[in-house]
Parts: C-alpha cells; structure tokens; sequence
C-alpha cells in the first residue's frame, strides 16, 4: 500500500494514510474542534481509520487517554504510527465497532468520537479502492454506531458525531433513545449554499431541550476564485491552529 | 373581548385580534413567506387563528383558494372580518382539526400551512388569558396536526410549518412518514445566537433528500440597541415588503 504524509493543523501533525484509500480531509478535523474533552479525560473514537481526529484532538487538548476502534488493520497500523510520531499515546484496537473485545466492552468513556460513513452499502457504484469503499460505505447502520457510543459512554458523557446534512433527520432520530442536549452545528461550505455536513453533539442521560446553532462557513467567496485556499477566519482557526469550535451559544428568548 | 387593529406587510394588511389574547408577530409572516404557493391553488391553513399567515400569503399570491381552520370561534370570526377587509375570499371552519367536517375531509389541498402551538398542555404556567392559553398550548399532540396534513394534501403537495427550533427534532421524526424534500430555514434572531425558530417545507410522497438552508438573521445588531427596529435586509423585505423566502438553495458536491 502507497502512502502519503500529509500536515494538519498547519503542519502542527502529520499522517500517514493510504494515497489510494480512504483520505482525511476537513471532517476530521472539525469532529476533534467540536469534541469538548477535558484534559485527563477518556476518549474513545468510533471507527478512526488512521486517527486524524483523535490526534486533532490530542494536539488540542493534552492529558486524554485515547482510545481507537477500526475495522481495517491497514488504518489501524497506520494509526498506530501516527499517534507514536505525534508522540501521543494511543490505543488503537483492530475490531467491528459491533463486536469490541470484552476489554474495551468493561471500560465507559467521558468522550465518544465518530465520523460514520456517509454512504449505505449498495448506493451507487463503487470505489475503485477496497479500503476507501469499506470506509464510506456503511456496512454497519448508523443505529449500531450510536448505540455503540450510549453504551460505551459514562452518564452526561458526550457523543460528537459527524455527518452528512441530509443525514441530519436519521441522527436526531437515533439521538432521541438515551441523549440529551442535542445541539446542531451545521458546516456552510459557502455563502448562500445549503449546509453539507452537521456536527452534533448530545450528551447521554441529558434533558436539555434540542439546540440549532448558527453555521460554521467554510469559505468566504460564492466561488472557489482559483487555486488559493479561501476560508473564513474561523475555518481557518479550526484547520490550521487547532481553535475548538464553540457549541456555548444561548438561545434568547422566545 | 377588546381587539387591536394591527398592521402588517408595512401596512398592506389590517389584522384585528384580541389585544390580551394570543397576538400574531413575525411567526405567522415568516410562514406565508416560506410558502410556495402559486396563484389559482389550494391552501388549507390548520389552526388559522385571526388570519394573518393566510391572508399574508394572499397579499403576495393571487387567487389562491384559501381555507382556514380553527377551534376557538372568537379567533375565527376575527378571521374572516380580516379576510373581508382585506378583500380576500377565504374560508373560515371552526372546527378541531382532529374532527374536520366531512366535506372539508373531501377536499385535498396544494398547501398546508401551520404554526402549531410552541408549548405542550401541562408545561410551566398557564397563560392568564383562556384564549392565549388554548393557542400556546398543544392539547392536539404535533403528531395529529402532521398527520391531518398529510391527509388533506394532495400527492406532491407541500407542507410548511414554523416551530420552535427546540422541537426541530419532532418535526423532523413525524415527517419521515409519507413526507420527503424536507428543508429546514433556522430564524436566527441575532449574530451568535442559536435558532429560535425553524421553518420546515416538505413534499408529501417525494424522495428527494433532507436539505438544512442557512439561516435567516433577523435583526442585526447583537443585541437590541434601543427602540427603533434593527432588521436585516432580508427580514425587513419579508415583513415589511411580502417578499418570499427562497428555499431554492442547492447543496455543492459532498
């Protein structure tokens, strides 16, 4: 398998990941700045492929004790290699996040993390690559994901999930069954656009009404104006500086 | 019961309703504006209370059939004074929407528009007056007001609600059934708040994906700076001028 290095953060963390496969690109990175783990906490990531998120997180928030599930043992060694040269400790378990060893089964989490796979099994055609086609295509539902999480969660732990916008309907749904203080944060590709992607956050046990905050905009032009990169301050801070994104915005009255 | 006479559209539209009663504002605006309707078509209104979201639609779409429903006869016949005086032909049945007559159960309808009560029976205090209290507080649960609109719209007909953004999620649940294209319009009252409200279009019997617009900022200014109006462009053309709310953004490549 051919990889690639590639810098995060702007160039604060660097992974290795397959150049064929499965790539990281934002999402990740907007998953682990919406994550509000606490240094010292425990943090499971649900699926972490080669472990851009968990170690997003790690650069942001030091102390956590890590731990990843993947699938596939080509992200999973690639994920190992990242969290040593970022010189972060991690445990990274090769395993079906439906069936986890009895191990990570005895232990509960303040922090979940999960970036499910955005397409269903059978969509479409398929990737050219084995790797990145088991990476977005949901062989496991999205039920299973989030019960995963309740399950492996404390009490008033959090779940920080990302996905798809026109997924948005689907995880409110499964977020009913246990969670609480359900708040949206949708990402604006550009102005004027409908959102592409939702970062949620709920909290399990939790009975805060839902929450719609406003969207993050990623890119400042109505268009993309040629090669340079053109996002907002804010995108940029969360990219390129490691800046958590904030989910503490009140609601006025009604 | 004293009434008040108050202006609407910038004056375009007169709305008498109780002065101590439930009191239509910008909600009932935003409905009309959100909906798509086309001149010449069915429009049923569940839970009209004095008319002011059907008769703001009339203002801006011609020769449309309109009927409007509602239980409480005081509010009722306020609607249909305010239909004559603005000239509109509009149908008033007093009735429980749960319990229409039968030949309103005949007929099917291009649009339904509702504003549903923002409270569930039970919560909090009453309100001190019996008529404010009836509209706030949901004695008829979300699920029947999606339901009878699901059967008085024809196929391919539109639903368009306004809700508190706290109950997007039970929306979003009850539309899964018989309902697609829904699209979600947050109202965000001002920079940096989370929103308020939500305004929820969907198409009964399409397939077409959940889509989440960005949001309509409604006043400017971060917070009230005294007491002279700060809308935005945008809600000023929507409250002042009748403009519509285009729900025709496209979501870019995922």
């Amino acid at each position: 398998m051919i990889t690639t290095r590639d810098a995060f953060l702007g160039g604060r963390l660097q992974i290795l990941q397959p150049r064929d496969g499965y790539r990281a690109a934002t999402d990740p990175v907007f998953l682990a700045a919406a994550c509000p783990a606490q240094p010292g906490e425990r943090v499971l990531e649900l699926g972490c492929g080669v472990g851009t998120a968990a170690l997003c997180l790690a650069a942001r928030v030091g102390g956590l004790r890590l731990v990843g599930v993947e699938r596939q043992e080509a992200y999973a060694d690639l994920a190992r290699k990242n969290a040593e040269a970022a010189g972060v400790t991690m445990e990274v378990v090769t395993a079906d996040l439906t069936a986890l060893p009895p191990a990570l089964r005895q232990l509960s989490f303040d922090h979940v993390l999960a970036n499910p796979p955005y397409f269903t099994a059978g969509d479409g055609t398929g990737a050219q690559d084995a790797g990145r086609e088991a990476a977005n295509r949901a062989e496991t539902p999205l039920s299973d994901w989030i019960g995963v999480a309740r399950a492996r969660l404390k009490p008033q732990g959090w779940l920080t999930l990302i996905h798809l916008a026109e997924r948005l309907p689907d995880c409110l749904s499964l977020l009913c069954d246990g969670f609480g203080a359900v708040t949206v944060l949708p990402i604006q590709p550009r102005p004027g656009r409908a959102a592409n992607r939702v970062l949620i956050r709920a909290r399990k046990g939790a009975k805060t009404p839902f929450r719609l905050l406003p969207p993050l905009l990623v890119h400042d032009a109505a268009s993309h104006p040629g090669d340079h990169p053109d996002f907002t301050a804010t995108a940029e801070a969360v990219l390129r500086q490691a800046a958590p994104i904030p989910f503490d915005l009140s609601i006025p009255g009604i």
